[in-house]
């Protein structure tokens, strides 16, 4: 005795079995210095992936027809920060287990931290490629350690995860010097929009054949994208990204981590409703998603 | 392998063997004619409910203590109409047939014609409260005879129902003529303000005994109350009353059913989330399907 | 070959012959101070009153069925401020020449110095009854003679109009001063709140009786209801009185003023639609139109 | 005796016959599935068009100099569907059979097919230029076979109406399909964004030589602009176009037309002022139907 | 060279020595659990407070004449909590020093955790009453220890401060219980409503007698106000008390606490703007500050 | 005794000696015709100041390692406008006095005359370079002769001020006359958007060697800048350049003036708050304070 709920990924509400991506909430909202509301993120980014298109442009293929995503609902996420990080990471650890692409919706950046350490722990040796328009490479940011600023060092630094990092412009000069000091790629905003995918695959690729990874994780910080097309994001930082773009890059990413038979997740955040005017930042993340699994879809297709 | 859900009705997803009272979302908005968006108003509904307390000062008790809901998911609402309030009252049909409290959620108030004929088809005999700015009795509406200003003349009229209307300050003569000629008590806005429960409680007790319905079905569109403490509505009307009075009347209700060992239901209609400002309508609804538990609550703890 | 608008007040454009009370539009917006929007009130006043309910419960009459509101659109607003009293004032002129009750929608509340002088240069001799938190009799404010915050104290001293001044809760020392030294009756916001229109119609009568005045001007400012009620105004001022008060107030002052044998007009200033909440003060600015037109109805009535 | 109203598209209401263009509304929301609130489209357009600037860069002058608009209000728009569509096109019939360019402001998209219907029965041969992020061409959606999704397959095969569609995005095999068969230009939102006004000409010049029609039609889903520019739309959809590109396509398909002599006429549907963050989008439709008068005249100057 | 700022309470920057209260802003979220945004509200409060007027109506006074506000600005809220208590502490333990009544604008309501430590640490004895609708009793909330939801409880066992408890309908038994076993005397929201200062004046008088407090705190959570007066709050409870009540309270503790030689303080909490439509909650918690002023010189002027 | 406050720009408040760049707010709102909020324009982009990053990409500096902002608050703005336009000249011509770049922050375009004019009076011999959607040179506007419509044609012809003008495309037929008779260079928004940076300098670098300016001024009106990246302003005008050939050009012009040896200011004019939807506007106008300082530094760091 059950009704439709619209409450899932998708609008469907998916077995895991029958499911070939996953999806996870985690609602974290704990260092957010500026605006607020990341914590209401993983339910805005639900409901509009009920009402956007399937269609991949790219793939030239319906999602829809391929995939049936499983939603595991939201990581519980309770105080303090490190027992929310553990749990989210302990989310990741069994979900990644079962593999099949696993996609983390936010929340502010830091749960990005918990999720390398999930699947660190799963057994996997991940590569991270960070959309972003700003580092997260600080020391300390606001009295902490560990923060929305400072993960991606920590991820560097502790958790030992090569990394490249494109689409910044607003960052402090340690940062831009610990990138350099610990050999991250870093391609700013400027040249991001110049030259596309094309200056990012190249990295990319050569990041997984330096290093020895056998997982691709994609964080993809929305403050990315220009304010003008994702106004609703903690930080907003002009001159971002074309959505056009970013979509290019989380399409192809996916297909180059499953060509190149790696495991691959993702996550979304920084998405905040309260100022998402229009809601036009939730509807471009839920599209980034589904861009994501049409980039995987695709990847399978071409290697048959 | 299930993570925490934030979505059902209190933010914890009880079976329905373990629950006390069921909660239902009727998300249907077809004739609304002026301020759409009832549409979201389950899931705005819900989300309130997650946050809110869950005492009571009326049943001096803790509902969280006492009520395990479960909550049943929407009823597909699809075209047209007559298809929708159809699926609706399927579901009442069978939910009121597990014997338990049931509340839907709205919507428009048209729903509330798809619950009278569900609670009929699962062989009860009910009688109706109606809490209301209008009268939603007139013989046809905007080119239709089926809306949310027509539905309470066929619960009356075809359906067979008997009702009590309180709280009323926009009407037209016919309606007026309708609840006359009906026997229809009308308490209008100024005297439920002034007279509070003591106006409403008798006229229901009358009621049930002239009647022989042994089902108590209290129908609350949040216009009833002032648009100061309920702007989220579809039709808001100057001079509602105060939410105070609101409670105390579904607490009394809810208690009278249970004291006369009738079975009972609720539905909450016609908020509409994109123009509640503040969120505050939401709350308030949410706050009165938690009293509608402490009515049935306290009523239980006296008769033991 | 036309089609239906529904930009005239009521959602209908009678014409003016076959009307009986005529609305104008003073969208004028010079002085604010604060919050600015009064620019846009007209317009979303008519939008509300499209779709609110004409019953009333203090006549126990559909004003429906007896009035029909010739809307004369708006008077034309041009700089300097001098200017556009001029032109509104000539509307009014020309407009209360037809002894039909006529309703101005602001706009600022200066358009009130306008209407009056329009109406003496009509031939009436005004009395008016000023509901507004504020007393709005400074000598200047912010740099001027003639704003918001004077036009009441020239009201009484340039155009020599009796006032009656109720709801008031937010003044400085030398308004208080110069309606004592001028006899204006000020009935305070507590007062009003507890006292209501039993604390009115006796000091209106008074008025009436001591001065030689032949009309009777309302003019409301909708900051006089508190802000919980009414939030989209210029200046909001908390304690307030209750919508309720507010229409019993113009539902009196309108039925004794035909029953004094009496013509009359109102206006209805400083709703800022962009700080209207869920739309709440145009909605209910809009019904206190319908209230007045109600209280002509109800006099008439008794008058046979 | 009548004052300034602003109520008219471009803030001035003149005489049909005085008129070089003529505006009419179609509220119609019926079918809407997502964010609701076309019925309230009319209303904001026209209150953008009496504040932008009437200046062509395309054209080289000022539209106010040579174009004055006739206003004929909104369609009556009324339950049923089939109804309200019919009162539409009825509308179009008479105001088309004048001669002179029309535009119609929706309210959704469903419209459109009333209006060809309404452009066939006043005796004209249409073509069609679909502006759209959707292809619309479902066979049957939410349990209706008539709806903003499959009212352009019921344009190509039941009226018969040769199409260009382009802008699309966001569709599913079936209409992919059906385009194909029915031999509908497709023009992607890639193609269009990348080829601009150079991928629209060539298609529509082939369709009006192919065809027999003598009339051309564009119809402008708000939607196929990019949810920066265009957020207050009921479906937003990732990766549209810019405004310029919309607007060298307006201005381009309008001066063919009229080079050709053609008739014309088009329709901007689907803006939903509710979630019209801003208000940028209906200022862009606003401007767009600037930008089609200017393509009138500059096709008509160059003409001489 | 410096030009006029209206970024100081009340719109002037006086300075420390003219002035005759002090006002501080301590802009903490931390714990918040539900609708973020208190860390926006001296900003808020701020830009209210310039413009409301500065008449009370109790008092008969122009606040404006008694009173020059020196504005503190905002305490340095850092990492990790204990810190951004400690720091707020500090702000107050030197500011309370001065003997000029503190006014103190949240932030959260764990920040009065903070002031009454800074007073204990200026020497001071506190007795405290606090306004909420929730009893912040809890013995852990979300993981903490220190939260908004326990910092009463911690006010009372750990600083061992005497408290009176008003306007309160939502907590859980726990509460309840420590405040019985505690001694607090709770006055529930219906209660509050119904007696108003009858109801608290006596409790404090008593409180103050049977302790040995020589300063007086009175902490303000405004959703002790009901949420249709102040809809800006992070956990909205409905059944709140009028604006009205409210400021009878604060002016009549402030007076109460001068009369009896007391030194004083409030805090002014839970204000969270992004929630705040129309702004009415900042105007309110503005006017709370004004009126705890007018009690102040009220008091001192009876005692002349 | 001061605590820490975020209300100046940049979130510090530097003393005048100690810093490199002066800030100074001139809220002025009066000849708005449109959208109003102008006057809450300094306020907000203060706010986004404290929150953005200072990094500047075109530099490869921080901003924040090299630039100390004074800011000087708020000139006072009073009834008449001639009052203001003088108080915010006097303001201007001591604050340019002290040899430091001067930014000016807005309140509408007339300020420009109050500015030109201020460093006329302090001796200096201006050039200007107006970025905006509008020409501001009618002879008249809404019955003024100053105003916001109006001040550039003022500029050129009574200030007799040389003027570059970049981004227009709305105006009419007498601005474009005026521009041309008055040799003032114009740069429509097509050709910015398409040469963005090359088509400004040469023009600029002409019209200082041609005039004898010893000083450039450059004015920013927000709305060049597309409405989807910058919705937040009066009078949103379609086809705006993005945020990055904006930022472009205000380094650039920035560098230009230094290198040459100019004294040089800036205003940002136009923002209106209560449209800026995800308050991305005021972000922008942050931003570009910031890139003018970038340019300042870059100058001075290439002359060493
Ligand atoms: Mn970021
Ligand atoms: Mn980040
Ligand atoms: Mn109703
Ligand atoms: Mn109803
Ligand atoms: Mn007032
Ligand atoms: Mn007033
Ligand atoms: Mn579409
Ligand atoms: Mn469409
Ligand atoms: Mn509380
Ligand atoms: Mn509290
Ligand atoms: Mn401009
Ligand atoms: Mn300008």
């Amino acid at each position: 005795m059950s009704y439709a709920r619209t409450t899932c990924f998708s609008g469907y509400c998916w077995g895991l079995d029958e499911s070939q991506v996953i999806v996870l909430g985690a609602p974290l909202e704990e260092t957010t210095s500026y605006r607020p509301g990341t914590r209401f993120a993983p339910r805005a980014i639900r409901e509009a992936s009920a009402y956007i298109e399937y269609w991949s442009l790219r793939g030239k293929l319906d999602v829809d027809e391929h995939v049936r995503f499983y939603d595991a609902g939201d990581a519980l996420v309770e105080q303090p920060l490190e027992k929310a990080l553990e749990a989210i990471g302990d989310a990741v650890e069994r979900l990644s287990g079962v593999g099949k692409p696993l996609v983390v919706m936010g929340g502010e950046h830091t749960i990005t931290l918990g999720i390398v350490e999930g699947l660190v722990r799963a057994g996997y040796k991940p590569c991270m490629v960070q959309l972003d328009a700003h580092m997260d490479m600080r020391s300390e940011y606001a009295g902490r350690r560990v923060s929305h600023a400072t993960f991606a060092r920590l991820v560097v630094s502790e958790v030992g995860v090569p990394v490249v990092l494109a689409g910044v412009r607003g960052f402090v000069r340690e940062e831009l010097e610990f990138a350099r000091a610990n050999h991250v790629p870093v391609i700013d905003a400027h040249r991001l929009q110049d030259e596309s995918v094309a200056a990012v695959i190249p990295a990319v690729s050569k990041l997984i054949e330096k290093s020895v990874c056998n997982h691709l994780h994609l964080t993809l910080d929305m403050d990315v994208v220009d304010p003008g097309f994702a106004p609703g994001v903690s930080n907003p930082e002009p001159e971002g990204i074309t959505p056009r773009i970013l979509l290019d890059i989380v399409f192809e990413v996916a297909r180059l981590a499953v060509l190149r038979g790696m495991s691959l997740s993702m996550d979304v955040v920084e998405v905040s409703p309260p100022y998402d005017a229009g809601g036009v930042t939730s509807v471009l993340a839920a599209k980034a998603i589904v861009e994501f699994a049409a980039g995987v879809v695709a990847a399978r297709s071409s290697a048959r």
